[in-house]
């Protein structure tokens, strides 16, 4: 039975929603924030060696890591859902889009939340320029929003499933205004209105979804 | 015909490395980082809007970021080869280390990378405690590599070609000591044996494999 270990306003809302876009059987258990450190609890970093989210176990199976989540539950139980393969026009956007979340997109924002924590003064250069970057993957989102309904093109991928998060619930840790990117505000509420984000984020983060408005 | 276009110095050696494992044909075009600022030269910038390597161009197509190029190359030039399939028993763990190079040990990596450019105290909390996220990282690699000759099992697989950028070369802009990690040393020891790596190195930054020794 797949399980999945979700630490509740952070990176495991993928694999629950994943799992629920692919109405597939899984069991759910929450586990909640330090209040104070905002930390996982011990419980959760004891699931896995590097204590992060999200954790998944299948059987013997213990797994961490979104992409690898994310693309194991696609090869074992996704029946070539969510995921465009490479006959398909919108193979490359795919691949690009998925790294991008983790590999750009949440970095970037990494790097910002953590020169906020050091209350630099605002004209900071190297906070500036990190922003910059920032800014960029904003934009570079802002403007395949404009493009298609969804990263990888018509359809709903793993694409989207991976990037949303950043443009979400990260809110929660780093402040943002998506203001000035009408597009990503748009898709958003495309996202926000499919029932299956709508019963993941109400069994993972109940109230957590009002960061979409 | 394929282009990889290689900025010196930076991930875009993984693709560069993946295409001499593979043996297939391709163009390579080098690129230099500028001396003073060591970012990435104007011409770099130019070739995708996100202005960051690795960037390949495959006719129409023009393709960043580190995890969607492997991708993309392994399944249109691969052949099957250096990715397990799901029926491999290998086949989560390639898909662990393949997605933790970019998701936690480089992300891991830049965050104090970022912090050692403030010349904060070396007893700063936040730098304190984004070492010990680095320590972590590095002590799943060493537990690792102690277990498997390459980080899916027996194999040389791409998610080798995805890590072994942040234990060498990341060296340039972090450095660190590899001395507390003999099992990643010998790990080490093994790729830079590998005739594909030799030749992907001395094509793409002839010194570079120094930082091995």
């Amino acid at each position: 039975m797949l399980t999945v270990h979700h630490l509740g306003k952070s990176q495991s809302e993928r694999i629950v929603w994943l799992c629920e876009e692919l109405e597939i059987p899984y069991e759910l258990k929450c586990y909640t924030r330090d209040a104070r450190t905002i930390l996982a609890p011990a419980e959760y970093k004891a699931l896995h060696p590097i204590g992060a989210a999200p954790v998944i176990t299948d059987g013997e199976l213990v797994l961490a890591e979104s992409g690898a989540v994310v693309e194991y539950i696609l090869a074992k139980y996704g029946q070539g859902r969510l995921r465009p393969g490479p006959e398909d026009a919108n193979f490359a956007a795919y691949l690009y889009w998925f790294h991008f979340a983790n590999g750009t997109l949440q970095a970037a924002m990494g790097r910002v939340m953590i020169l906020n924590r050091l209350n630099l003064p605002d004209d900071n250069p190297l906070l500036g320029a990190m922003r910059a970057r920032l800014g960029l993957a904003f934009a570079a989102v802002e403007t395949r929003c404009g493009e298609a309904d969804y990263l990888a093109g018509d359809a709903l991928t793993a694409a989207d499933i991976m990037s949303v998060f950043s443009l979400t619930t990260m809110r929660y840790f780093l402040p943002y205004d998506l203001g000035p990117y009408p597009n990503i505000r748009a898709y958003l509420s495309r996202i926000a209105a499919r029932p299956a984000y709508q019963r993941a984020m109400a069994k993972g983060d109940p109230g957590m979804a009002l960061l979409l408005s």
